[in-house]
C-alpha cells in the first residue's frame, strides 16, 4: 500500500489530523492497535476549548457537539468550603464546551466511515521503519498477513504509550517528567450533575472534581494515593469522601447513583523533545500529558494535530517544508506553556504529601490571592479556555 | 517612666510607627538596642511601593525622598539573557520609588529628634514583662542603671532577631517557614547603575540583580550558596560572575569598581502567627521575613504599622478596641499575599538544586509566558508595586 501521510492512532489527535488532511485532498491512511470500540470505551476528558471547537466545526464534524455540547461561561473554584467562581465570558471574553473526548471520537470516526477514508483497526505489532531515510514505511500484521504502508510521512498520534515515541533511537530524544504521588479516582453516574459548571475544590483531604458528560450524566472525581486501588473503593465510599471535600451546601445538592464506571488513573507531567525525527512528527499523547486539572491533554492534542495539519498541506500542497521545519518549536512553547498551567493548577488544588506547613499556607495565598485580584482571575480564565500565541 | 506605647527596635517600622502616633497625639517611647549609627549602617533594601510612599509624605518625612529619591516606571527581567520589560506605569497604573532604607531611617530619626521624641539608644537587655496582663512593661539596662518603662502597649518592632518575639510564650505561637540553600552576596559600588531600572535576572549559573541607590551608587547581587563567604569573592570574581549571568550588552555596559562594601545575606521566608499577644503587637521583620526578591520587607514593615498606628489611634482617641482586635488578620491576609508574591519570584528567578530538568522547563516556561502575557506582566505588576486588599 502506498498513501502520503500514515497516522499511527486512531483517538482524537490522528483522527481529527486525518480528517484535516482529507479536506485537503491529501491522502492518509489511520492505523490503530485497538478495535474501533475498544478506542471509544476510554473514557476521557471533556472540555473542549474555544479553537478546539472552531476547528472541529471548521472540519465539518461540529453540528452533533453543537446540539449536544453544553456551552460553560465560567467554573466555580473551592477551598477547604470557601467558594469562588472564574466567569471566563466577563474576565477573558472567551467559553469552553463540555462535550467528552468520546463523542468527539465518535463524530470523526462517523465522518471517516461516511467518506469512505481508511481506518485499519486491530493491526498487530505495528512498526516504523526508515523514518530518518528516503522511504519511511509502516508495517503491521492483520489477520495474520503482514501489510506495508509505504508513505512520506508518518504521524505519530498513538498516546503515551504507543509505538510512534519507542521507535525514536534515545540517543535523538530527550524526556521531561514529573510523577505526581496521587491518582485521580474517577466515577461515572447517571444523575444530573451537582451544579450548572465545573467545581475544581481543593480540601485538606484530598482534591476534589465534579464533572459531567451532558445534563443526566455527571464525572465525579476525588484525589487518592498512587497505591489505592479501585477495589478498595466502593460506591458509597466515594460519594461520603467526595461530600467531605465540597463546601456542605454543594454536598447536600449531590444526586448519587450506581457508578457505571469507576477507574484511577495516575497524574504525570511529561514532554519529549523535539517532536520531529525526520519524517516522524509526534503529536498528542505520545509527545506530552499532562495531569488533567484543567482538562488540557484533549485540547493540546487538537492544537498539535492542527499545526501539524496545516504544515503537511504546506509541504503537499505548496511543496514547502516551512511548516514541518517549525513543528517540533511550534508546537513545544504551546506544550510547555500548557503543561506549565497544568502544573500550577495541579499545585494549587491537590494535597501534597512533602508540603510543610509553610507549602500549605503558600497554596492557601494562592487561592486567596485569586479570589482578591481580577487580574489573577484573568490569568487562569485566559489559559483554561486557551492561551495561544497568535503564531500557534 | 510610663509611656502608652512602648516602641520595641528603632528601625523603620518602629520609627514609622512613633511618628504615626507623635501626630495623633499618643505617648510613645521608643527603645533600641544598638546606637543610631549602627542601625544606620545597616544597608537593606531600597525600593518603595507607592502606598509607603503616600505614608512617608502623609507623615511629614517625604522631602528629601521626593528630592533624592528616583521614580521607576519599570523594572527589567532577564532570563538565561532574554530581556523583557515590565512597565508598571502602562500596566496597572503605579510606579514604585527608588530610596534606601537607610535614608527612609535617616529621615525618620531626624524628624523624631526634631520633634524631641524620646528614643532611647543602646538599652541593654531589653525585657517585656506581664504582656498578657494588666499592667505590662518594659525593662532595660542604660549606663549601668535598670529602667522601667510602664506602658499600656508594646509594639514589637525589633526585627527577625529581637526580643519581642521572643518573649511570647512557645505555645501561644506558630512559626512557617521556609529555608533557601542560597544567598544573595551584595556589593555597593559608587559608579553610576548599568541601566535607568532594576534588572532582575535568571541565568542558568544563578540569580543576579542590578539595583541603585542613587544616579550615582549601585547596588549589585549574585546569588550564592548558603555555605560561601565573602572571603571567597574578590571584587574581580564578583564582577566577572555577575557579567556572565546577564545579557551581553548589558554586561558590556557594566561599571565597576571598588566595593565599598559586601556582604552575604541568607534567603528566608517566615511568619509567625498570630501577630497580638495581649499587649504585645509584632511588626515588620519581627512577624515575618520574606526573600529581598521583589524589594518586599520595607514595604511590609511600613505596612504593618499604618494598620497597628491606625489600631492605636482608634484604642487611645476613640476607646475603641476594634482595630487593635482585628489587627492580627488583617496584617496576616496582607503577609501571605506578599510571601507568596515573594516566593514565586524567587522561584522563578532562583536556580535550585533540587530543580530537575521538567522544573527548569517550567521555570522557563513561567518567564515564556509572563513574556506572551499582558495578564501575566499586570499580575507582576500589580504585586511589586503593592498588592492591597481594600481594607488593609
Amino acid at each position: 500500500m502506498r498513501t502520503q501521510v500514515a497516522i499511527i492512532g486512531a483517538g482524537p489527535a490522528g483522527l481529527t489530523l486525518g480528517r484535516l488532511l482529507e479536506r485537503a485532498g491529501i491522502d492518509a491512511i489511520v492505523v490503530e492497535r485497538r478495535s474501533a470500540d475498544y478506542v471509544l470505551g476510554r473514557i476521557r476528558a471533556g472540555v473542549l476549548e474555544q479553537s478546539s471547537v472552531d476547528l472541529l466545526r471548521e472540519l465539518g464534524v461540529g453540528a452533533r457537539m453543537d446540539a449536544e455540547g453544553i456551552v460553560h461561561e465560567g467554573a466555580e473554584m473551592s477551598f477547604d468550603g470557601d467558594m469562588l467562581r472564574i466567569d471566563f465570558a466577563d474576565l477573558v471574553g472567551r467559553r469552553v464546551m463540555v462535550y467528552g473526548q468520546t463523542e468527539v471520537t465518535h463524530d470523526l470516526m462517523d465522518a471517516r466511515s461516511a467518506s469512505g477514508a481508511l481506518t485499519i483497526y486491530e493491526a498487530e505489532n505495528v512498526a516504523l521503519h526508515d523514518i530518518d531515510g528516503p522511504n519511511p514505511k509502516v508495517t503491521f500484521e492483520k489477520n495474520g498477513e503482514t501489510v506495508e504502508i509505504h508513505c512520506d510521512v508518518i504521524a505519530g498520534c498513538d498516546g503515551f504509550h504507543g509505538v510512534s515515541r519507542a521507535s525514536v533511537p534515545e540517543r535523538s530524544i530527550k524526556a521531561f517528567e514529573r510523577i505526581y504521588p496521587f491518582g485521580w479516582l474517577g466515577v461515572m453516574v447517571d444523575q444530573p450533575p451537582v451544579a450548572e459548571e465545573l467545581i475544581y475544590a481543593h480540601h485538606e483531604r484530598g482534591f476534589a472534581l465534579c464533572s459531567m458528560r451532558s445534563h443526566t450524566r455527571s464525572r465525579y472525581y476525588v484525589q487518592v494515593d498512587a497505591s489505592e486501588t479501585v477495589a478498595n473503593w466502593s460506591d458509597s465510599r466515594f460519594w461520603d469522601e467526595l461530600r467531605a471535600r465540597l463546601n456542605p451546601e454543594i454536598a447536600e445538592q449531590l444526586r448519587t447513583g450506581p457508578s457505571i464506571e469507576k477507574s484511577i488513573a495516575p497524574l504525570r507531567s511529561f514532554v519529549v523533545e523535539p517532536l520531529r525525527f525526520g519524517k516522524l512528527f509526534l503529536a498528542g499523547d505520545a509527545a506530552h500529558i499532562v495531569p488533567p486539572t484543567g482538562a488540557k491533554g484533549l485540547n493540546m492534542a487538537i492544537h498539535d494535530v492542527k499545526v501539524l495539519g496545516e504544515a503537511l498541506v504546506e509541504f503537499f500542497a505548496d511543496k514547502s517544508s516551512a511548516g514541518i521545519d517549525a513543528y517540533s518549536a511550534r508546537v513545544l512553547a504551546n506544550t510547555w506553556r500548557t503543561e506549565r498551567f497544568s502544573w500550577w493548577m495541579t499545585q494549587l488544588l491537590h494535597t501534597f504529601p512533602e508540603s510543610g506547613d509553610f507549602g500549605r499556607r503558600i497554596q492557601r495565598a494562592d487561592f486567596d490571592y485569586l479570589s482578591a485580584s481580577r487580574i489573577a482571575q484573568q490569568s487562569l480564565a485566559e489559559n483554561y479556555t486557551g492561551f495561544r500565541l497568535s503564531a500557534g
